[in-house]
């Protein structure tokens, strides 16, 4: 079975940031590659601008495009009682934390505003985000518990968009003197401890949670030299999501599904 | 010789947060110890207000206690400026970023406030101060050069009193379920990276940069419960800064002087 087929037994899917790069494309790819979730769940501070989205929705039902500020509270919590009402008693089986920003700033650069911007964007907002749909999720989990308590994204999963440039050990030699964007790397590495410390708590309720890298892409983040298509990042980013059990519940993985250092 | 004994060739240090906890006893420990640097700088906050710190500077005429308010950038360029006219062309030799606070929350009371108030006094205030006294750092690193180039206190570093609890690594099993505290981890992992981007910037200005765990220590923020008291804490760390050299750039170690897992 490939991978992606595994979304056939995921009956929601929710993308945070999907109005453009890897989000829009994650949209696309669970749409178009004939292995849809039930409900596919696409959030944006501003869907009505998003033209892309749009027609994907429209020739797509399984899309529900949603509003959501990640930086709002108010917002995040009108998201959840909307996504309540798609998904009902079925819950939330899958949250993919994956708005981001990237403050590009260097040692001479960067301001504490900075660096805060990105962190409330990059760290903050998903830990604030699965705060808010724990209810949806633990529905999910508890229906799915069934299954000899396995964990994936079958029952329930927290899959949060982080990047190996928050790897501290990685942080370091030629690697190093190549991206010394401060605000992002630190913000990534903060979402690691947050992935780290909600699958610990999240353990409990067979709630699957992990951080992935998608490579280096070539969105408007990641520019035009990067050495992945959108679509080959998104495919293998959703075959390894797709195969998730539990031995990958707290881990740190690549796109290609090998674990990064910390 | 005794790691303390390498303080003599320490021309300055500065120790932030050094009104209480780990600060005052860093102050204490290299004032009384027979073995102190040239100039020993504890900032503080609200000066006025520490009778203890107020006390040892009366009797330790190498104390020097200059306002410091690690989240105000006008009050660092200040202290920057005062620290300046203290130490002049020999520079700054050691700068012990060491102001922290811990806003205790876990997953259901941790709030978007909480997270950015733990990083930017934790994680983003060390950023910001370093950069404020590269230009002293510099200036004793560059007087330190003929040394066969070699990095060490005596030369110029930026020490980053960091916390075994940021390491993400170290995070599962049942040392996560003991401390389940959202902001204050996340800012010390943010720390260690900010530590390692900084390590990255001012190796070839020859300033080493590190991250250090003091311990768990009976202080107001580690409680009554913890095994170490501040002097054995303090011993040690200032044992384990006074020996460190080249091998320990960019390292994120112990007490002890062991390497910790990021």
């Amino acid at each position: 079975m490939s991978a992606a087929m595994n979304f056939r037994n995921c009956g929601s899917v929710l993308v945070t940031g999907a109005s453009r790069g890897l989000g829009l494309q994650m949209v696309d790819s669970l749409a178009t590659g004939g292995f849809s979730p039930g409900k596919i769940i696409a959030t944006s501070r501003n869907p009505a601008s998003t033209q892309k989205l749009q027609e994907l929705a429209d020739n797509h039902p399984c899309i529900h495009i949603i509003t959501l500020d990640v930086l709002d509270q108010e917002s995040i919590e009108k998201c959840v009682e909307e996504v309540d009402q798609l998904v009902q008693e079925e819950g939330l089986n899958c949250l993919i934390n994956n708005a981001g920003i990237n403050v590009v700033a260097d040692f001479h650069t960067v301001t504490a505003e900075k660096m805060i911007e990105n962190f409330h964007t990059n760290a903050v907002a998903p830990l604030m985000i699965t705060k808010a749909f724990l209810p949806l999720l633990k529905r999910a989990a508890s229906r799915g518990a069934g299954g000899a308590g396995s964990m994936g994204i079958q029952r329930a999963a927290v899959i949060n968009m982080t990047s190996l440039l928050g790897s501290v050990e990685l942080n370091w030699g030629e690697r190093a003197n190549t991206f010394k964007w401060y605000p992002y790397r630190t913000s990534k590495t903060a979402l690691n401890m947050v992935s780290r410390c909600m699958a610990v708590d999240l353990e409990p309720e067979g709630i699957l949670c992990m951080a992935i890298h998608p490579g280096w892409v070539r969105t408007d983040m990641g520019g035009s030299e990067a050495p992945l298509s959108s679509e080959e990042s998104v495919a293998s980013v959703l075959s390894v999501i797709g195969g998730l059990t539990e031995k990958d519940h707290g881990s740190f993985l690549n796109y290609t599904g090998e674990t990064l250092p910390w």
